[in-house]
């Protein structure tokens, strides 16, 4: 049976692998410097967010995107606000702690910073002024750590509070094309790039064999980010091959039709959304409202073992009451045979 | 009328300068190393300790003191587990996480980092490995920083939980000499000294112009330190006042009676408690239990700003129901007289 | 003309390429963690150096390999010692200084670290204890950064220096293929595994579209690596990306004959030697004895514009002289045409 | 025999000691937040610069000033330019690398930085752009480190080539009342603050106990300084104590006379020339041109020994052929007495 574990267990969308077998040969610049990829995607991706006046950089991975997007933004004594189960807060080996900045997570718990709880740390983290981390900066997750998805009015809302307060607003976008492209999703590219100062849109969980491009608005990111992603070690020798990958991603397909980026999400989402309306019909408690490739169900320890054996789910959080919440993801890989098939297995269980 | 704001708000304990003036002509080598103020103070203190093993350096200052600790005893990718309102997590601008460590601050309220919480901490901080910051240290204060001080039962208890797990537990002990000359207090320093791994014993706010005292077990810290102080730029050339001031307070008192650095904390939690009583009679609620030089109470905002505006008393939280915490701090300069006058005030107040 | 500017121009080695697609649909568990490929390049590697004690982990590119090496051989306080041209020193934008270690260089001009500029510099900084930076390694690069191989008997030289101080030896080996297949080496892969602590072997400048495996002897770095290699943002999640590039360069060819690691540098280094060879008999003046990809010659301003604007090679120094060295590298992608058609080119440019 | 090991030898003078202890019963609000000495020496110190427009602020020593400077004027990748001896890059156990910044030295010899050597290492730094730490600011000394003085042609020389650059300017001063009051000084303090965008005035081996003032005209270091001293650790709780110091060394006297800061030093140089024209007449060779309160000699290795077991003088260099440079230091407690007695017995030596 085909797993369900994650979104980056297989290698890359063949039309993908297509362009770097293509390009091979080709002999570039090194470190995205200018390489006709690298360049020709930075276009595309502007055009995609309607922005001329952004810098399109690249990284080779989630956690060296997040390094630098942070600590480009952040002075030494500076921090950045987030939910309690961030990424960086929870999942990144304390990397930002690494590079000398401090996370400020709030006790927010559906995966959304909430203007409320991110108002309650700024107030106490200002209240002894510079014995006291100032916060200069928020992260958020688009589509969240529990799979949802920031709805127009909830973005600007954390973002008016965030800028209001002379806060950054930087979004982690590893899964971000799933989420644009979600049932419901009313949030545009265009958008996210008009309000945010920096984000990035993840490569490696939507097809890719690695990489995330970092559209970058704020002044000081701009400047920052070249020598950062050097230093921290993300900068990459044969960087033409962020450049073709999403060069091919972001290109316009000759029939007119969406984007290979786009539709490598979609292909995920609807196999995520089958999975989930299947196992919600044999009475399997979603945990929270998600419409994205990240779906999380409530189960007893012993449902979660047979599904963990089966097809890889992972166990995200143990509940008061002894029950499980268990991860299932869906990637561009997946088919709908695959879901019949874990859906058929699934009936067993229930 | 004397504010009850702080216990740094004066200079140093007379005997403390005396000894300073005394000693002002010398000539020492510096840096700590090897002048003979400073031994002696390490001999006084060690003895004081029951413990011939352990090294004692010196730092200027607690933040200095728990940055040296905190990082001295951490390899680059582990944390620290404190409570929420630790100083550390609060205090301190980030220090810990300026030296590339991760603070990881349980939920426990009332100042004591209980087995339970850390015990939650350390199963969510290990359930993806390397994923994730590992704990390997425990951070408590005593007194803490609500004023309490920590029984043998409890922090044989803390220790027991922390070393099963094979983490190192640190006592930042700013106000160290309150708690152990507390009333009801049952934890002896030897005790203390035989199973942390490293504390420092301070000095700033008891009496001292500045100064705090580690003593380390730990065989980690014992080789970090020297070079850490340092390179952190907490190594005072003329190390001597370290020495002196440590030599002063620690120095068995010809007439027989208990040394100086206990006599001053007995002072200050003397008018403590004269005033928390006060306080309490007048009809006003204390916050938490305490029986150290700070005091606790839970008053409205109008109340708050007179008490601010007269004895300089600082307000600690914002309760959820509009009430304010407010704090009152002794010191060895606070007398009798200055407690009556203030309840003498407190009483136009209640 | 095929351009002669370094050796990650290309993509990968056909070979390479075709085992990642060979391999793309499979499920695998991410994060280096125990897919089949990185097992299987572990144990080929493991058996390659004639070591089964060694953990052999994988980075995506030199910087972040020499981060994670560096610093998780290193305390906070320690230093590693280079010459004045290594590449920690001069190329990775301070990126060991960003992990707060100390770079220290000492004169050695030709690429290699002499056990006597060595010694001179321990001396310097062991002369005050912890006040200065305490040397705890050397880091040395093979091939050098000059094209230079270390040979037997110097490279056991230098780590019997550095053992006999108790450094740590650590080899960079991003060209350390070129290294040990070019003419006259005598330094085996097995030697060196039995001395240096940890070493690297570089893919990214060896046919593959990236990565390098870190072999590791030293403990420290051996517990270390798989946190640090997280927290400093150099963690793959298709960790198998680097297990399959790995594999298929150390799995030993159905014709018995030599792995295709050691193939591809041959191939470069053949090209080199022939461009060298051809270049000297036009005249072309060598800068420093070279067997391997990189070839440098000095030569007058504008002959090294006009190479550069041919091939692409670039200029490393500028000699007091007013003349320059000028570098060119070929790699598993060059031809022997490649190499005729620019002497030709040359020989009018003599 | 009176030592001449070094300047911070014994406590502080009696002036200060006494300012103390007039004080020592205020309460005062603690961090050098806005108590009435702080605000008092900042106020007398703006005015001997001649700039209302500069912030003064404290710290504990020079190395807690150094990373405070350092690290508040540059960013992540940017790097200091420095000469082989300076302080940051010997003495100090890496603190500037501890803080993530990389420190840059030139081969200047002689304790003053080149505008040809700094070029060139701005060269060098700027050839492959963010493959490199970005220069953006000077370290420099005064007095140096081998005692000698920045004249105004030379200070108002390096100071064009920094500006020029669009490096900062730092001056460490630990020695500046040295430097400013010595034989043939032409640099003003008004001049030197007019130019330089931060240095400090040392009170620690001019007189204090501790302590050094902060002059900051640079905008980002105005922003950074209160963050940053308090998370480097280098904050003090009884701010107030260098408030005192400084006021006691800056206030004008009542007789016109000048203010206790000079004074000092200028006890300290008579004292040193004393010793260096004694030691010259005895046939001693000076190292450098000198006319501090440091002063270097040349002598056969049992001379040193012979001196140093007598006045405690260091070594400070050992020569080519085997002679050391040795250094005798004055300070504000060395009386012409003490030179006597000193010369009388090099007499012997000679």
């Amino acid at each position: 049976m085909r797993l369900f574990r994650n979104d980056y267990s297989e290698g890359a969308a063949p039309q993908i692998l297509e362009a770097l077998a293509r390009t091979n040969h080709e002999q570039c610049v090194g470190y995205t410097e200018g390489d006709p990829h690298c360049e020709r995607a930075r276009e595309l991706i502007r055009a995609a967010c309607g922005r001329d006046d952004v810098d399109v950089e690249f990284c080779i991975g989630g956690t060296s995107a997040n390094i630098v997007g942070v600590t480009g933004m952040l002075r030494d004594w500076e921090g950045v606000i987030c939910t309690k189960d961030a990424h960086i807060n929870v999942h990144e080996t304390g990397a930002i702690a690494a590079c000398g900045r401090t996370v400020l997570a709030t006790q927010d718990a559906d995966g959304f910073l909430s203007p409320e709880a991110a108002e309650l740390m700024y107030m106490n983290q200002t209240m002894t002024g510079r014995h006291m981390t100032l916060p200069k900066m928020i992260y958020i997750t688009n589509a969240t750590e529990f799979g949802g998805v920031w709805d127009r009015t909830r973005f600007d809302a954390i973002c008016d509070w965030a800028h209001g307060r002379e806060l950054k607003v930087y979004v982690d976008g590893a899964r971000m094309a799933a989420a644009l492209t979600s049932a419901g999703n009313d949030l545009t590219l265009q958008h996210l790039a008009a309000r945010a100062d920096a984000f990035y849109l993840g490569g490696t969980k939507n097809g890719m064999l690695f990489g995330e491009a970092m559209v970058i608005a704020d002044p000081e990111l701009k400047k920052s980010f070249p020598y950062l992603v050097k230093e921290r070690g993300g900068l990459m020798a044969k960087g033409r091959l962020l450049g073709v990958q999403f060069e091919a991603a972001f290109e316009q397909p000759a029939d007119g039709g969406e984007a290979l980026y786009w539709r490598l999400a979609r292909g995920a989402n609807t196999c995520a959304l089958q999975l989930r309306d299947g196992l919600n019909a044999l009475g399997f408690e979603s945990y929270l409202p998600a419409n994205t490739n990240q779906q999380f169900f409530v189960v007893e320890p012993a449902v979660a073992e047979r599904f963990a054996a089966a097809v890889g789910c992972e166990t995200f959080a143990q509940l008061p009451d002894g029950r499980r919440v268990i991860r299932f993801v869906t990637s561009w890989a997946t088919k709908t045979e695959d879901v019949d098939e874990f859906l058929a297995f699934a009936a067993t269980v229930a």
